[in-house]
């Protein structure tokens, strides 16, 4: 770093752990049942990682893959990688065997990163991954695997516990390369960089008041926006990880009574399952609790339960394409006197961008910004630090997404005079009835309303008539029954005509891994033999 | 900004503010008296100045100079001078006309925004003043000014309330140039950037959880680094500013009670004589409060009546040059349980660069890493995003400091294996005597242990065998009696002989504005008719 100016250091989340390796040396960095890594052996465990790729071939700019759940395995990827010079590429376990095959062939990953228990969704496909050379096997369960690979633990002993020497070539230079799990088309891979990935963990830090102390239980899968950028805040703070294969409720209240957990995240969905489980009415939390809550807009009810157990709930907002999180509802303590049905109105607005990123815009179809009157939708855009350089090889798409200069977030919204922005729908999702716009949140949130309501979605049907008209689909609370005429007739209180649902569905809904709900399967069902409005 | 790409926006203050002034519109920005800003209606005052001052002729480049206590004007010209593409030049108003002059004419300030208070500091001076074009006068007391000026009110109605269009060239671009009281030769004008503002506020916000709902008093002053960055750092969270003109002790605490003050920051003097004031007996502040000490390791003694009183203290270290703190002394929760004075050994360290900083090295004199052992004494280097650019118009000194790539402090200190420094003197305090090193340090903080000492500084005075040997200049607690020879038995037992001072004198020390005891004042009297060791 000899060449660069005294007054400049590159913006790197490598930085952080440097750090923190020394000065937290002794302190605990990740818990994973019965292991403890302290910051010194987590960071010689990375250096080893990165060390052990580099001999492996791995050369600055290549890309290394990873399919693992919340292990320490996938936290050491989000250093180690590129430590190497490399991007990782965190795959969604979720995903099918084809799309994974598209992933590991489009990102050109040369080394892939494997938890035995995922194994079964490459092997089908391990012969038409003409781009990868290697497959390291991450052993953390009894789960077999039939794939060639190295074990991990011995793939770290080829490598060095001392940093190897890096350097930067610039601040946009991709760290990560997170592919859309895109419901049209196939997935785009948006490329992180070190400079967005650096500042928006200190964003994460700051709004959620992160620190030393702090212990962050990872019920957030890591592959989704690099666990929102908190695999980088936790380190740089000096924070433990408590990791999770998944999220079985009785586990998490048990992890957050044992080790003082005092953040996660996750969306609505995930938090209802939390709330609804048995053992949350008997888990004693030993610290309070700051819950991030993304995805989805919290319902009064949700956030009403949440802070009876003590958590402080923020909402936050975001995309793959900025790093997840991008906006909060920032709270203002003017409200904290208000009633409880206000307070959790405010919160559900998505807010305003972090103090680390431009603040976003909300416009029309020509790109001109609406009236910021909380009545006028229109498509949300961002632009700054925390956004991607771009679709890794796909240019089209980039200049598509980026048009105008600006990042073009496919959700609608509204904006208030303090420039709050309260999402409306996907710009896909609104539903269009003879010329009346519907948005499809405001209906589920009128749904939500009714107390024998547990989830639900609305989306468009066709019609015959309206061209489109809704339709709800419901998962009532357990030992509740709900019948669709009650449900229309409380809908009818509460909403113009033309927005209740004509038809109301009880049943599951399909779910991402993150535990948002997939309109688009259910939209599916209902267009068969339509040409239009299949995503 | 258009030609910038969408996922980089520069670095800089000036986007504190205007999300600031949105988020939080109807949110106090500053107090002063009976004087209440809101965010809104102080970034309107804030954009006045801007459009002011470009009417008036300022440039890109320009600079424009502030003479003022801490009040809203001070604060404002934090961010109205760079909006108009200036860098704000805040001089100490505790500092000599003829210094006043040379800083004034180094720095080719057009424009001196002067509080009337001290315009007496100015008006000797003013035809020497050859580059400044013009005054503007705040009249924040009844104190008159005998120099031609606008009025502040009138400039700041000369301008609009919207906020001008700007653009940074780069963000290494200056910001504010802060004049070192040099105590030796004339004052140099380190350069602080765009980049470095914005990060190290960031940092402040971080390492002490200043928050939206922070109330920060001003008892440091703003012209001090900037006030640490805390004038950026305040506006980035959406803090309240209280304003403070002068460090009257009762007049603190009244404020601490009335406004419900959070956090404040200044030297371990001004924290002993806020705690020694009778107020202090009867003061209960509402809320805890959070204070940073710099300056000095504040002693054990005075950790444990902060905390007494249910304060929080952190203890950073810095230079003008490195945008005040860089290091904080991290604290571990580990060390909780400590005994008291243990506790407070460790905090009393200078620590660890802040998370937004490069690591510090602490080198011997061929800028080669002493050993990490807390032993081995060396000088103090610094690097990267805080650091300044360098000296304003003196590219000699700049190189000098800057030799080898690193910033070169000038201060000496140990550093512990996990990485955390200790200073042990100023390069040019630390005593020689008979080839051994003393640290001044070191015998202070023996002789602060003796329950009569209030206040010390030990210099080096000349000796005919010895070449130098240690001097103490002690301040007694009121009502306590203290003879030379009781301290120097007492000494005796703690130190080394050669380290015990060799003559001891009572009575006041000279001051800094900022509470830094001048050694060098009390060294000039010692030192008389030698060539050696003056200052």
């Amino acid at each position: 770093m000899a060449e660069l100016p005294v007054w400049f250091s590159p913006l790197t989340p490598l930085q952080f752990l440097r750090r923190s390796a020394r000065v937290f040396a002794n302190r605990t960095a990740v818990v994973h049942g019965e292991q403890r890594y302290s910051y010194a052996e987590f960071a010689e465990r990375v250096n080893r990682l990165a060390w052990a790729l580099k001999r492996a071939g791995i050369q600055p700019g290549d890309r290394v893959a990873y399919i693992c759940p919340n292990t320490p395995a996938m936290l050491e990827g989000h250093f180690g990688v590129p430590l190497a010079g490399a991007a990782i590429v965190p795959i969604n376990v979720r995903l099918s065997s084809d799309e994974i095959a598209y992933i590991l062939n489009h990102s050109g990953a040369r080394i892939l990163v494997l938890d035995t228990e995922f194994s079964r969704l490459v092997e089908p496909v391990r012969g038409r991954l003409e781009r990868l050379e290697r497959i390291v096997l991450v052993r953390d369960t009894e789960a077999p695997s039939a794939l060639e690979g190295d074990e991990y633990e011995a793939f770290l002993r080829t490598g060095d516990t001392t940093e190897p020497e890096w350097t930067l070539g610039d601040e946009g230079d991709t760290i990560s390369i997170n592919y859309t799990s895109g419901t049209t088309g196939r997935p785009k891979g948006a490329m992180m960089h070190h400079r967005g990935a650096y500042l928006n963990a200190l964003g994460e830090a700051l709004e959620t008041r992160l620190w030393s102390d702090s212990v962050y239980l990872w019920t957030l899968p890591m592959f989704h926006c690099n666990g929102w950028c908190f695999t980088w805040a936790t380190i740089a703070v000096g924070a433990a990880n408590v990791c999770l294969r998944k999220v079985e409720p009785a586990r998490v209240w048990q992890l957050i009574e044992q080790e003082g957990v005092t953040h996660f995240n996750g969306a609505p969905t995930v938090m209802i399952s939390l709330l609804n489980d048995p053992a949350a009415k008997t888990a004693k939390p030993l610290r309070k609790l700051t819950i991030c809550v993304a995805g989805a807009p919290p319902s009064p009810t949700l956030i009403g339960q949440l802070e009876a157990i003590g958590a402080e709930v923020i909402h936050v907002y975001g995309l793959t394409e900025t790093y997840g999180p991008h906006t909060v509802s920032e709270w203002q303590r003017e409200w904290d006197t208000l009633p409880a049905e206000e307070r959790a109105r405010l919160k559900a607005r998505q807010g305003v961008a972090y103090i680390i990123a431009d603040p976003v815009r909300v416009v029309d179809d020509q790109d001109r910004d609406v009236p910021c009157d909380g009545q006028t939708m229109g498509e949300v855009l961002m632009r700054g630090n925390n956004v991607m350089t771009g679709y890794f090889e796909n240019p089209q798409a980039t200049a598509e997404a980026f048009r105008g200069g600006w990042f073009h977030s496919g959700d609608l919204a509204v904006m208030d005079p303090q420039g709050y922005i309260e999402l409306r729908d996907r710009k896909k999702d609104i539903i269009i009835s003879g010329g009346e716009n519907i948005s499809t949140i405001e209906v589920e949130r009128a749904i939500y309303q009714h107390p024998a309501v547990l989830e639900v979605a609305v989306i468009a049907i066709p019609d015959e008539k309206w061209g489109e008209v809704p339709k709800a689909f419901v998962v009532p609370k357990e030992g509740m029954s709900l019948t669709e005429a009650e449900l229309i007739a409380f809908l009818r209180e509460r909403l113009a005509h033309f927005k209740v649902p004509k038809a109301i569905e009880f049943g599951p809904l399909p779910k991402t891994s993150t535990g948002k709900i997939q309109k688009f399967i259910l939209r599916e069902k209902e267009w068969q033999g339509y040409e239009k409005r299949i995503h």
